[in-house]
């Protein structure tokens, strides 16, 4: 049973039920449209004028005559301006790239050549990054914010935020935008291979930004969410997690574009803070900035690495009213995929949490069959937050989509709760005298060893083990470290470990090869120790 | 930009990245596999169950040949069975199509015929409504609750739920299920037409379902809701607003088939029920027969029906812990669009809220233009909330999907809040002596007159006013009303109303015509008046 709209207009079908990222944008405007949306920098602006401002920015791209579905390129740093480029995209169809501006400039130029983009937005401070890419790209259309009019800029002619926005007020933009269309593409930042493109649609960033935005606790009404955010925007954690849910239900999102500890505990305090999300590293350092309780937080999520308990403790103290969770997911599957429950948070602080209500989550084995709870293997999710797929790449989806489900590339396990525990990324499991060992399990217990700043775990070939244990270690002081220090460390590891998990060499480092979005390079680890 | 995913099977790529209805409840089984989901007639099914019969019903289903996308009749009242077939439809991409019990047999065989059902599952009990339909549908498969093994009905084989699922039991269903596939055909109920049978696709249920679930205070969570729900399934209210948004979280809703307070406040006491919506007249004879107060209870909806202002008080009293807020939407816009803020539940407790999250409300005029906000004129919505279209009925469609907006036939406007305040159905507005009138308006006025239970106002044709307002009243008690009570029914209007809205005529009636769903029959009303 299909309804016959022969006779009527697309875009008017379009228009009425379509799940558009833009629309939520105009809706909270419509809604709250005096509301502070964004504070930037000691700037306000409101809803309003982030409806305003998007819709003049894209009549702006459209007139360049990029093409529908196609690539604008983001290299900004969080900024209103990123904010408004992003809801410009989604209204008018093309597609948002922002790309991480930590990452090298040949990097970023693959990037650029790799999606295809003849429009770029990028802060003035981003343009040395830019300089590869622009030397044999004529064509494209280059937008700076921060620069002063047009501007002859390495030869090229490059056009001010400013001009390039004036004279495209107006109502709303009104342009066919399908649910499925791609609204983002972030390059995912690979540690063996070229970053991959992954393409995420309009439905997937409105079901996953409203199931967040139930999660995460804001709420649509007279007592919005204040969210205060340091995170990069240019990665799926600050913008899908953080910062949509909280615009999709009329909250205030607090920018800051580098981390300092004192401004964002004035930030908290002067905007009574709802909401926060930061590295572990970062809450200590804001513990160690700290005057007192800060009882406007009602949630502190952190990411992307485990909390020690010491800094849980002090963080519950900093925040006597915030439920402190972690959150987890990856670009490929529209954050926060899992999200710990408040009352896991010291029963299982170390698991990952159950799935949100709209992914679900499996562990699958080899041949494509789902294992039963407590078993190990890969952990698959599906449902409308997963992407549509990688850019300009088959090999990478076939192996992705494979059974129905996305695989993730990441090894664990789902307990009796369904909650899920990870042990390791599937390419570092270090496969050992016939034992899986998972390096990350390893690293905990090695980083806590007297005297360990930082450690990699990762598995060199070897004759008798198949592959052998070595741990990669950076000592807190390198100078007092002494001879017996690799020594120290293994009694430290077979005190806590199993014997076929203890590292069988230790090397000493001074530092570890990371990615732009500090991953350690265990690839090039690997490589460096099989030499 | 789009993937390339040409070398993978479609339903693998659909299973991993849709948004259906069916993975819905896939997704809570495996997540609260053993918690209750329905409670009915003191049954109990866990949310396994639930999955398992759901399953089951969709293999044997499919075994029928039914084509995709095809009707599912649903004769039902409000049972486990009916919650099991609505997601054995979602599950196998057929159209789950439940049919109010409560019309009379020639409109229910008007609306299989209309939408060509060919597969119907009934309760035993309403076999007597199919009649007229079956006489001359002998090829449609007829699935009977409550029967006992196959049976000859009326001259024709009817199988038993029991036959029909069993040997269906397996795995999950894969088929595929695109986003905008439908879901659920609903018919609402004409006053001045036949039925029209709205379609609603999976991605516009999924998504109002978890924008209820955040407006109404479901959580993902250890603290899952407990609705206590009587108001029929086959209405959009119940399925779309309250049920699914609870099936969706993790909750556990019990379901009552008929209204009986004693029941109902022992089964809101007994399962600690968390939320309840019904209609006014409902809360009063909930008080009526009241013990204590009810702490457990979050949230008291209202729909369909302005609340006295004494009931509010005294469901305050019952329901200490409940905000009490009206609900408001239609088949065609998956309910509640618009849902009232409790912060507003006395300050405005007259007006139908703010609209949800991911639906935006406008007032459009007769051009297409909308209105600044405090000018009256049609309400409209968009959103994907917003139904694909009306079966069979490219007309209604047209009307309704003009100028990219949703037309609802409700008259109302925004304030300064954008907060929605309803005057009159379009077709009920009275024009008179050049002035608009809302019957709306005036038969609150006249209800709240001495000696009064129940009125509708009218506009009838008249020479000298256009339209003159007419008053159909039902006395409180006919027979002690006394000849002078139109006149007292006049001055009580005088005294409370515009000149130009008080009513010219009053015509005294012991009952007012109505509709299944109990909506006042205007269109018959004015017929017998103009006579």
């Amino acid at each position: 049973m299909r309804p016959d709209l022969s006779a009527i207009p697309a875009l008017d079908v379009n228009l009425a039920t379509r799940a558009a990222v833009g629309d939520a944008l105009t809706r909270t405007a419509r809604m709250f449209g005096d509301r502070t949306a964004i504070v930037d920098a000691g700037r306000d602006l409101s809803y309003r004028e982030l409806d305003e401002v998007s819709s003049a920015l894209a009549r702006a791209l459209l007139g360049t005559g990029v093409a529908r579905q196609q690539p604008v390129a983001m290299l900004m740093a969080n900024s209103w301006q990123f904010v408004a480029t992003y809801f410009a995209c989604a209204k008018s169809a093309l597609v948002a790239l922002p790309v991480n501006i930590a990452l090298a400039p040949d990097d970023i130029a693959w990037i650029l050549r790799d999606a295809g983009a003849t429009v770029v937005v990028a802060d003035a401070a981003a343009l040395p990054l830019l300089t590869d890419f622009l030397a044999d790209a004529p064509e494209v259309t280059l937008v700076v914010v921060g620069a002063h009019g047009a501007d002859a800029s390495g030869g090229r002619t490059v056009v001010s935020w400013d001009d390039f926005t004036a004279e495209h007020a107006g109502g709303p933009v009104e342009v066919i935008v399908e649910d499925r269309d791609t609204v983002q593409c972030l390059y995912t930042s690979g540690t063996t291979s070229r970053p991959k493109g992954v393409l995420v649609s309009h439905v997937s960033v409105l079901i996953g930004g409203m199931t967040n935005a139930l999660q995460i606790g804001h709420s649509w009404g007279a007592d919005p969410s204040t969210l205060v955010n340091v995170l990069p925007l240019f990665h799926t954690t600050a913008l899908n997690t953080l910062v949509l849910p909280v615009l999709f239900t009329g909250g205030t999102v607090v920018l800051f574009a580098r981390f300092d500890p004192a401004a964002m505990l004035t930030a908290i305090e002067d905007h009574s803070a709802t909401h926060l999300m930061l590295l572990p590293i970062m809450y200590r350092a804001l513990l160690a900035a700290r005057g007192a309780g800060l009882p406007s937080v009602r949630r502190a999520v952190y990411a992307m690495a485990p909390m020690p308990e010491d800094v849980l403790k002090l963080v519950d103290e900093l925040f006597p009213n915030a439920a402190v969770i972690l959150g987890s997911g990856q670009t490929e599957v529209v954050p926060a995929t899992v999200l710990q429950w408040p009352e896991h948070q010291h029963t299982k602080a170390n698991s990952w949490g159950p799935a949100v209500p709209t992914v679900e989550t499996g562990i699958m084995d080899g041949s494509g069959a789902l294992l039963p709870r407590g078993e190990s293997g890969e952990i698959v999710y599906r449902g409308p937050h997963v992407a549509s797929g990688y850019w300009n790449n088959p090999e990478a989806n076939r192996v992705s989509f494979a059974h129905g489900w996305f695989h993730s590339g990441d090894i664990g396990h789902l307990d009796d709760e369904q909650v899920l525990w990870f042990t390791d990324r599937l390419k570092d499991i270090i496969k050992s005298g016939g034992e899986n060992v998972s390096s990350v399990d390893v690293e905990r217990v090695v980083t806590a060893a007297p005297g360990v700043a930082e450690c990699s775990i990762v598995g060199v070939p070897d004759d008798r083990w198949g592959e052998a244990v070595c741990a990669v270690v950076v000592p807190a002081d390198p100078d007092s470290a002494g001879d017996d220090f690799p020594a120290r460390v293994i009694a430290h590891a077979k005190a806590h470990l199993a014997g076929f998990q203890v590292p069988k060499r230790v090397v000493v480092v001074t530092e570890l090869p990371k990615t732009a979005t500090g991953k350690t390079r265990k690839h090039a680890l690997r490589a460096q120790l099989t030499e």
